[in-house]
């Protein structure tokens, strides 16, 4: 739906920057939110005082300031590795509040009470606008089915609702983290569920579009670079030239069927494991669930999820995160590609290549002037580097499933929406801060280009191979331009030289 | 063409069994090829003589009972890497037989010598009918471009079309190896094409029959099973049951989406390099000649090869295998899961699940009868291991092309063509002495079913979730039955248990 | 130096509990300390406000309560890439504070104004503490040299320098980032030191302590648990017996050589490129400062760095990263070894191999009492798969550099220091959640190990092969004991049996 | 020992040359092994007759002329995987001579028969020297134990030594391929032993000599260039000068410490898994017999192989070899950056940087002379890329052991030993075919060198940074010397240029 799509996009926005305050406005339950109180307001004025909550081990503090519970609380204890980094991607927290406020829905229909539902939704929408990412503290290094921050997202959900509906926090009523926010749900289908909605979303409003946006910029440039004829390098080594226009255009054909390839990856992304429950029979569920919760998923995000044909594969197996980990691999290299090729093409200014006038973003070295480093191409090859480790992690994760549950979900999802969320964002900052601004150095370009002892190769139909040969071999042994050299040898007048040698005939088949 | 797919199969079944002596037939000549002399007969009697062949360095000794020529002992001089199982894979030489065989007919059109032309198809066929294997002596570790294995071909098919005309080896008259052989090509457009028509040959004769294979009787067995109810796992822990056909059916799904996701990378595969010559800009080669060079290889293979529709991209990247990798490292992904899970729940006979009885295919343990060893699984989750790494290979070289050229070509081939060789192979081995021989132990699988505790959830709605729990705890604690533990707290009747918990009624959504 | 060593590791202690206020206390500088104004207070008042700075470019607006200058600012707006979690490791930016008051004691002999290095050394000293570490916003994705880091921490010293001198911030007077802070250095030389620092104390104060806890304790469970004889396993089929102390004698000594392998890859992280500046020839630096700087980080940290005998090496390769990154690597597999295994042994409780019982941590399923999930195996596997990725991104950016600098180094330290913590953190983790709880379920043992068929093997000598043979099939078969089935073929009394039938004898070499 | 070393080094030779014929001489048995009659002769005529031997599971055909027996044939049966290309490595085979002579003499300590353990002892030995390399025919993707190996291994010493002694193959008569050549061993320890041995070997012969002969070549130039002063780059930019020689003292360093990183890791290499048996508790071997079996494959080899001091270890986990194969993963690191930046540096001739003239090996494109394609280079790269991806299939494998045994073992013992040759293998071809004919183009790099705008650098301290930066920036936009520009500006006169400038100072600090 186009309004929750907006939500999604601002709610993004605002997570990007983080200086700037929530802006206020009508959210998703319409001019009645207007009457909700702020979350954490009154009840939650002390930063430093705890209320009690218990589970089935004992009474732990929880902070008065935060909407988790007694269960988020024993997972910090018990997994302390890797600290504030290594949280839970919010993607994954946005998801989950999709999902709830989905399920939350569809129970509506099969007889939870509308209260209830109604306040678990309005709790849910603001997870998944990003408003409560404080209160989820939980780190990827936890129980391999995310389990945890399922309850995590419960526990928020339950405690919200319960606030808006004047509740106590902590009390679970009347909104109960587990037989209502969890309602024909279990932490095996939900997770899965969340990790691919928070991948399909990160796909699509960062991996895409940065990826659009690096193939316009290079589009335009071949376009721009059309006419310019210069030297072709295979084996690093100078061979027959070609446009640069036409040399854009092989990265313009990479960074289109990265696309193509990312593309070709979701369909299975876009199956949830939703009505699966426990181990992929969907126990405790009612028939039709999974379907109408994937419908409304699709609804709320206007992406076209559907419910997983198998849920057992759903569960225990993640090889579609391995798919689209594996298609931003092969985007990886292809970035890659063009960034070195862009570095090596705008080395210099006097020692290198310097085909390319790279934009100069920052101050350069205080001795050097002229000296502009290629630091987007820099970022953008570390990018690429990474997302090839997160593969592997990846990999390896979705190769170690047991059973009917596969426990590696927190750390494939950490990397696969790592992967998207650089490469997406590389793509942005490479093509804004390089691309765009690139300008061909048509003077060095033609100089290389006309020194060339490869255009030789036009004279053969006219003077033979042999005499060619020894023009190309005298010039190079002399340091001398081939057409001095040919003059010099008695094979050609100056006249016949420039006509015969025309690199601009040597671009395409005849 | 149906016969050059059957000649390809056919070849691919001799190569397959080398012991088998070639089997004489038509060839694509028609009758004609009966009137052929047989490779190397009179010329080539001695193994120990040899003939002096020149290039620009010097002249080389040649074995006489070999057609390769001076450009390829040079190489072998050069690249004393690795030895004889680092020889380039027989499948690029099969697909540069079938370019060169190609190309010879569209040269033929824009004008080449017909008896050239034809002399050169016939050899051609024989390299890619694998009749010519010998003659291939050069290692992947070579020039990146695979220049070198280019002229292997074309002196091995200049050779033997000039052995068929009556020539003299060597002699490069009337079939020279470059100027007929090679005519408007280059190493830089053939090498990409060998390697795209051998992965699509590769992966549609071995990879996906294979995944096929396997996909069927994973199927019947989820069939077959469909009756059986088990006790789940999830975190390698007891959880509520489902059916062993319900679990295989996770399995089918993974294969099926394996060969999903195989075919949804081919159409990059299907695009040709061919006409691109040196740099990609087709220089010296004639306007058409890519199309129709695609559209032989197309008929001649049965496969829906295109010519590239952007040659730079073609030459310069290899994204397209890095894909390919791609779906064959998730591929790798399902086999090891699949592999894992079976020798996990045929694990025993007495200490380990037992769920599963596995056939046994060689002699046990001299000392301990009933010890069936899952070495199918093992050889699979070696293969899948191997696949990973072979991808990482493939990632890493697809990320190092530079301007017009990537020159990891003969790396990643062999590594592609190696996984999906090992794959297919696998797969075949796996389904053929495992997967149609597994036996549910239906003694074992109902006792442990009876057994679990988690069969309690059934008393829920009946007795509360309390006494329930109560029950649990208690047989936990005790290791008694779930119903004599009831009975004994005197909670239910054996009558009432035995009507209360079904797990039949626990596998699927109400 | 104890002290400085101290103050490490009260820092860290204070950064891993983010809600802790830091403690007051007396700094590196001694009770002069306390005389300086706390950072921050009087003139950065209002977190809006900004004053304005310049650099080559031009005037750009820097927050008043922030340290850092124009070109941290310039960088944030160049490198919008992965948001707030993708900032350069805390680690590094301490790392840096180190390096920096050791250069600063350094150029003081060499000439330095006491003043300012005085005050060079104090700034330096709270950004080796960690009190400074909001003023690094810099994410890892910038320049692959790490200068604009470097610059970060140039210009925030020199600001809180200037502070501590009662200066104005931003006036580059009278402490100014380049030509005081980064005296005698480059970064180029500069950041390749201070990942070598921070990888070194991450090992020491969070890999190898986690991993010696780790070996503790499991080496105390090895001891308890060394006459709790057990079935063993291959290819995970039951085979001839062990003690459970045995089994983990095993993971003892795999932990012990993980410590083994990655103290043997400090020596080459030990070596500092401090003093190689801009290409490693150490243009504009004194000679002797090379081994002055490593001299006084060696005290500082109280590690036994030295300056790199090569600095060409230093700061145009980071082998020495992938190599430590290697040995962590290893570790993850010996990790992912034991945790599996720990998890498998702990498996049912009904269904599973259940030898082990794992302490459980966190409410189970609220359906199914005693199942406890094994939630620190899971993270433990998780953290290993993470590691393995992490090393190839590490080896893809070493693999990387080109002739006098790598341009990885954020990406490559990033990634090692992810995988020491990891590593560190969750061998605590792990140990503390799980090993020490860890129980032998030594009915269950006892019943597997007597079950076993294999036992039969010790009866070969007294009443042969074929019979003892005889009776393990008719076992297998019957689903009886081999004891029973042996006394029913008649082929010894029930006495003999259990005089010979002792796995107790089976345990090691005669 | 010295002699068995010699073997060893000769059979090496041997089979790199499988034109040759195996050379006759003494034996390891002295003169009397004269009297041997030569593997194969008489009773192996026909290559297409076969006998019949049976195994438990029936009768099977074994050709006439291969020492293997039933389980061999019957594990070609049921792994037809890959083909003749995937067969076990070699090395492994010869390793299994050494283990399997090594065990013969201990038995023989323990009371074998010597008659039959000389038998043995002398079949082992050809199995050791390459002699019966065509007696191996299985693949690697077989059980994870490698079981089928050892059998096969020990087949063939049974049935040679049966030949030896003159009695009929197949009667297992009087050399029992278990009873007697596989005495007190188990395939479970035989084979990580025989891994253990490869590698250790292969590192010994092959890798460590290669990379000694490269860092000695590498030296050999730096030496040779330690008086060009060139320009340095970083970032692939212009950066202020070094010497060439500078340059390669960097690639020295780096093969050095290639070098000391494969030692470091070898202790553990050392470390044999024989007197383990079946799951490490040593089982139906003898006391003193692990460390007798240690001490002869130590006087075998030549090399310090001990006895593993945790057997659980050495059974279970394959950690050494993850750890020797990391090490290979930091040579390739190291090597391809050293034959990328020499390809870079000898790109061209006109349009790359040209600073180097690299050997020319073999004919250029035959249209442009000059071109020479650094081949070796390109050869090297791509070991590098394969030598990383078969560290992850190491890794992957090394991390999926299970209780008592690694089940990974013949796919990552293949991989070791790939990665061993190919990296040693391609130094040997690196530094003969292109280090050692490597020419600096002296005027190349003076004129880029002299051209270069960072040496204004060096008039900072005469005219000051602000004029020094206005000659600077007016050069570039002009596109002229830094002298002329000075001169023109009218800052200094051209002798003072002279002085001022001179890239002799800046090579070091002061």
């Amino acid at each position: 739906m186009d309004r929750a799509l907006r939500l999604l996009a601002r709610s993004r926005l605002l997570s990007r920057n983080p200086g700037s305050a929530p802006k206020p406005g009508l959210g998703p339950g319409g001019p009645a939110v207007l009457l909700l109180r702020p979350p954490n307001a009154a009840r939650m004025a002390s930063q430093n005082s705890f209320r009690i909550e218990y589970d089935t081990f004992g009474e732990l503090k929880v902070p008065n300031d935060k909407y988790y519970g007694a269960q988020t609380v024993r997972s910090t204890m018990n997994f302390k590795i890797g600290g504030m980094t290594e949280r839970m991607p919010i993607p994954v927290i946005k998801a989950f509040g999709i999902l709830k406020r989905a399920a939350a829905e569809v129970n509506q229909d099969y007889g939870l009470d509308p209260k209830i539902a109604n306040a678990i939704m309005k709790a849910a929408d603001e997870v998944a606008e990003g408003k409560l990412n404080d209160h989820f503290p939980l780190v990827v290094w936890q129980t391999g089915s995310g389990t945890q921050t399922n309850m995590n997202v419960n526990e928020v959900i339950s405690n919200r609702a319960i606030e808006i509906l004047g509740g106590e926090l902590g009390s679970k009523k009347p909104v109960h983290p587990n037989d209502h926010v969890n309602k024909s749900q279990s932490s095996n289908d939900t997770f899965p569920t969340a990790m691919h909605i928070a991948a399909a979303i990160e796909v699509h409003e960062v991996l895409l579009p940065g990826l659009q946006k690096l193939h316009d910029a290079l589009e335009a440039k071949s376009k721009e670079f059309d006419q310019i004829i210069k030297i072709g390098r295979t084996h690093t080594q100078d061979a027959v030239p070609l446009t640069l226009g036409q040399e854009f255009s092989g990265y313009v054909q990479q960074v289109k069927y990265a696309t193509t390839r990312i593309k070709a990856a979701m369909p299975r992304i876009y199956e949830l494991a939703a009505g699966g429950t426990a181990v992929g029979t969907g126990l405790n569920t009612r028939i039709g669930f999974a379907e109408k919760v994937a419908a409304k998923v699709a609804v709320l995000t206007g992406l076209p999820f559907v419910t997983a044909p198998n849920k057992f594969e759903a569960l225990a197996a993640h090889d579609a995160l391995v798919e689209l980990s594996g298609a931003m691999n092969t985007t990886a290299c292809s970035l890659m590609k063009i960034a070195n090729d862009i570095r090596f093409l705008g080395s210099g200014p006097r020692s290198g290549l310097g085909e390319l006038i790279l934009p100069e973003n920052e101050p350069g070295s205080s001795i050097m002037p002229g000296k502009v480093n290629p630091t987007q191409c820099e970022a953008m090859t570390m990018v690429a580097a990474q997302v090839m480790g997160n593969h592997v992690a990846v990999t390896v994760g979705g190769s170690n499933g047991h059973f009917e549950l596969n426990v590696f979900k927190p750390m494939m999802i950490k990397n696969v929406l790592h992967s998207a969320r650089l490469l997406g964002d590389a793509s942005v900052s490479f093509t804004e801060n390089c691309v765009v601004g690139i300008q061909a150095n048509t003077e060095r370009i033609s100089k290389l280009m006309n020194e060339s002892l490869m255009l030789v190769t036009a004279l053969n139909p006219h003077i033979g191979y042999d005499k060619a040969a020894k023009i190309a071999k005298t010039a190079h042994k002399n340091g001398s331009t081939l057409k001095a050299t040919a003059i010099e040898l008695g094979y050609l007048t100056a006249e016949q030289f420039d006509e015969w040698v025309k690199p601009k005939d040597m671009l395409g088949p005849k």
